[in-house]
This record gives C-alpha cells, structure tokens and sequence, in this order.
C-alpha cells in the first residue's frame, strides 16, 4: 500500500500522439484512487497524460481491478493485465493505443521475454506483437450495432454505433476540409439512452483508396479526457464503419489520425491495428508532490 | 555534445503550474536546439512543459547563452546560470516561476548547499531564497514605462508597458468575472512597434485590499506559449502597475493566479516574488524517441 509522502516508479509513453503515464505495479500494491490518477494526467501539475496504465500481474490485480468485462480464464493464460485509466480517474475497458503502448513497455523492461504476448484487460485478452518500428495488437472485432448521431456545433450528423469492447460512434463527414473544421472543443452531444456510460466519438472523411487499402482521415473525442491526438479503438471503430460502407466484412484501411498514422485489419473474427508505440521517459514520481 | 540515440537527466516542476523540464547540465554539454526544446516540451509526444530550464555552470554556458542581457560579472558572482528557454524553442530573457523553481531544483539535489544563493539569468543575477513551502526570489525592481494596449476578442484595452527584463504589457479590466470572459486562446494583438520582440500580456482585476496588501486575480498569455496557469514576471509586472496605480512606490500585492497564489514586494530598489515552487519528477528522457 502506497500512503502520501512516497515515490513511484513511471514512465511515459504514447502511440501516435495518445499519451499515456505508466505505473509498473507487478504486486497490485498501488491504490490508485480516481484523484491519484487525475493528479498524474495533470498536464501542469503532474506529469501529464491521455490516461494511465498500471501494469499488474492478472494473479495480483483482483476481481474489483479486472471489473465485469473480464473473462474468468484471462487470470490463467495472460501474466499481464492493462489496469487503464482515463485522464480524469475514470475506468475504461480498452484503450488500443494504451495496449500498445503497454506491450512496448513489457518488452523493453523486460516484464516479457518474447516480442508476443496475451494481455489482460478489462474488454478481455489480447494479443500484441511487438517490433523495433511498430506495435500491433489484435484485438475483438467491433461489432456494428446500427445508426445513431451526434451533435456538433448545433450540426446533426449521422454515425454507426460499433462496439470495441468499449462504445463507439463513428461519423463520416463530406470531406477532409469539413472534418478540419468541426468544433471539438466540447463533448458531441450524443443520445444518453443508447450510450449510458458516454461513447468516444470517431469523425472521419475518405482519403482516397491505394493499393494497401482505404484510406480515412480521422478526428475523436473520447469520453472523459476530450479531443485526442488518436485513439486506437477508434481507429477499428471507424475501420469497421467504413468496411460496412463498402459492403466488405474483411479489409485493411489507413487510419490517419492527427498524431500520426495507423493500420487496421478487419478479418471475420479479429481486428489487428497497427501504428508506433514510443517510450520517452522513466523515472521516479513524487505523489506526495501532487496536487 | 549529446547526440541522438542518448538519454538525458530530467526533473519536472511547476511553480503555481506554471511548469518545466529541468535539464541538468553542469558542463554545458547539451546542444539544446529550439527543435529539441520544442519536442521536450511537446505535452503528448515529449515531456510536456510551459519551458526547458536547462541548469549549467555559469563558466560554462558561454556567452552566446548568457545572452547580452547578462551583465558580464555575473560569472563571477554566481555559479549556476538559468538558461531559460520557452516551449516553441525560442530564447527568453527571465522567467520569474522558472527561477524559482530552479532555484528549487538547486537545493533538492544538493547543486547548491545553502538555502539563498545568487542566479545568473539573462536578465542579470537575481537572490532567491528556498523554504520549504516556497522559494522567494528578488529581481530587478519593474520599471514602468507609461502606456499601450491589446485587443482581445475585439475589443481595445488600455494596458500599461512594464519591463522586468522581459516586456510586459498589463491591462486592468472592471471585473473578475469580466477577467474570467477574455478569450485568450489566441494571443492578444499588440503594437509591433513598442513590443518588437513580442510580449507577455496580463489582464488583472482587482479582488479587494486585505491586512497584508492589495489583491488582483491575474490571467495571462506569454509569448511563444499561449495562456499559462502562472506567470512570475507577469505578477510583478502586475503588481508594479497596481501600485503605481494607487499613486505608491513600494507594498505588497497578492496576485491570484488560475494555478496559485503569488505574493509579491516591491521596495524602491527590488522586486520580491515568492509563491510555492514543486518538483513532482525526476527520470530520464529517451532523446531519439522524441519527435
């Protein structure tokens, strides 16, 4: 148990711009209180970060951390379980970038040997692959659940509801100008009944075809933290939307997100993305320090 | 001389949120580049930070660093020079919370064994004083220099000129929540020819007199920054013009901030500034992970 006075070991990462504080907590001795977690993300404050990821042995996370959505057998196959929070103290079930991120992490300290692994998470296990360049993790395949929209700017504008684990709404726009122009320095106002617990919302404009695949140009705002630079569910969210647009249910498509670019790969079971995962920092954090 | 593929030592602080990436560098080893500043400072893709204060012994740091604003004895009189630097890579003069801290970041790692000592800056040396709940540092006392103004959000405000070795322009408005409504997400339009090199611009409001001397709430846009939570220099500034204002030369003014409270002392020869002054990391940054 970790009491005010304390330093913690961290370390910052991000995947494509999704910027994360990393907590290594092999024993599950770190009570990371909502406060603790907004203090952290503190850009000014703390260190700064879209969220955070606690990387707990599943054996030491407990049934409270690994939440509902975990599978019963994630404890027995994956060591590793992706303990993520949103900037502002929140749980969250999937972060894709995140479990990028985390799996980088695992490798280059070591916590893994082999460069692929399963992980736990909240949204159940997952699979990463890990290179000098490039993260890749498989995760579920979205689900496509139907139609649904957002307001923004006083627009209305259609989207597809996809489930990545956790809620999405993807919305296509007309073009990339259009997509540049969208306000999303306010949460879209979305339908509270079909998203109870709140939704990341995908925006999304067609970039033209090439030989790899379709390419989409992206914006989000996830639920609790506000525009990011990306987000990797997103990016399958919105892979998934497009597919289902094109009337395909297996294909690859270019994500290019504001902090950079990601791949997703749709098969009819799995959904596998793509992109840079970066480590920038380690170090000591003083918790007592934070405010 | 450092090149990519190293690590680097950091700290990170803040005084009043008002926040940096200190970089020790005794010997003036570190070619630090406006484009490695900006990439440290990068709140998702570096470190994050409002600027980089690099900490290097004043023989050291040679004279195309202290600057011409440094007077030339300042080498023999102090031993560490802050080589402050604002977030898009771009040189400043003095940063009144980036002294402090450093100042702070001194003590705590046991650079300097006292707690007063004397800084070289680029705007000349400068005391400071390091408690536990907060660092006190004198500077050379503001001079006012008579009138101009900014225009924000459409609107014309009268502003008065401060120099506190880096150019000031404060302008009071009639209420805290008229202070609470400027739109300051882009910086306020200033007279390129009284301010060639640009200016920090402050906006206060008066919040009252209480026992220990007037009080103002301050927001202010730096320039090469944005907004900030804190402004050390801009609170003297502040505080220089509330006095005048009130027809004084010397007192006390208390400056709330959007991140804390400041207090500064004006006597007819200084300028004391003192407010809290935190150090919440310490690790190393992965140079060539930065982008």
């Amino acid at each position: 148990m970790v009491v005010a006075g304390q330093s913690w070991e961290f370390s910052k990462g991000h995947g494509t711009g999704n910027d994360f504080v990393i907590l290594p907590d092999p024993g599950g001795d770190l009570v990371l209180t909502p406060k603790l977690v907004a203090a952290l993300c503190d850009r000014r404050f703390g260190i700064g970060g879209d969220g955070v990821l606690r990387v707990v042995r599943t054996a030491a996370a407990g049934a409270p951390a690994l939440g509902p959505g975990a599978a019963p057998e994630a404890a027995g196959t994956a060591e590793w379980f992706m303990d993520y929070r949103n900037a502002d103290g929140s749980l969250a079930e999937m972060c894709g970038n995140g479990v990028r991120v985390f799996a980088r992490y695992l490798v280059a300290t070591g916590l893994v040997a082999s460069d692929r692994m399963t992980l736990a998470t909240r949204a159940g296990t997952v699979t990463a692959v890990v290179t000098d360049d490039a993260v890749s993790v498989t995760l579920a395949r979205p689900t496509v659940y139907g139609e649904s929209s957002a307001r923004v700017g006083g627009r209305e504008l259609a989207g597809v509801v996809v489930d990545c684990g956790n809620p999405h709404l993807v919305c296509p726009v007309g073009s990339e100008r259009e997509l540049s122009g969208l306000d999303l320095s306010r949460p879209p106002e979305i339908d509270p009944e079909r998203f109870p617990r709140g939704a990341n919302v995908e925006f999304i404009a067609a970039a033209g075809a090439e030989p790899g695949g379709t390419r989409v140009r992206m914006r989000v705002h996830e639920r609790g933290v506000g525009e990011t630079l990306s987000c990797g569910s997103g990016a399958c969210a919105a892979a998934a939307a497009v597919l289902r647009g094109e009337g395909r249910d297996a294909g690859v498509v270019r994500v290019d997100v504001p902090g950079g670019r990601l791949a997703v790969s749709l098969t009819a079971t799995d959904c596998a993305l793509t992109g840079p995962a970066v480590l920038v920092a380690h170090g000591s954090v003083d918790i007592s320090a934070l405010t």
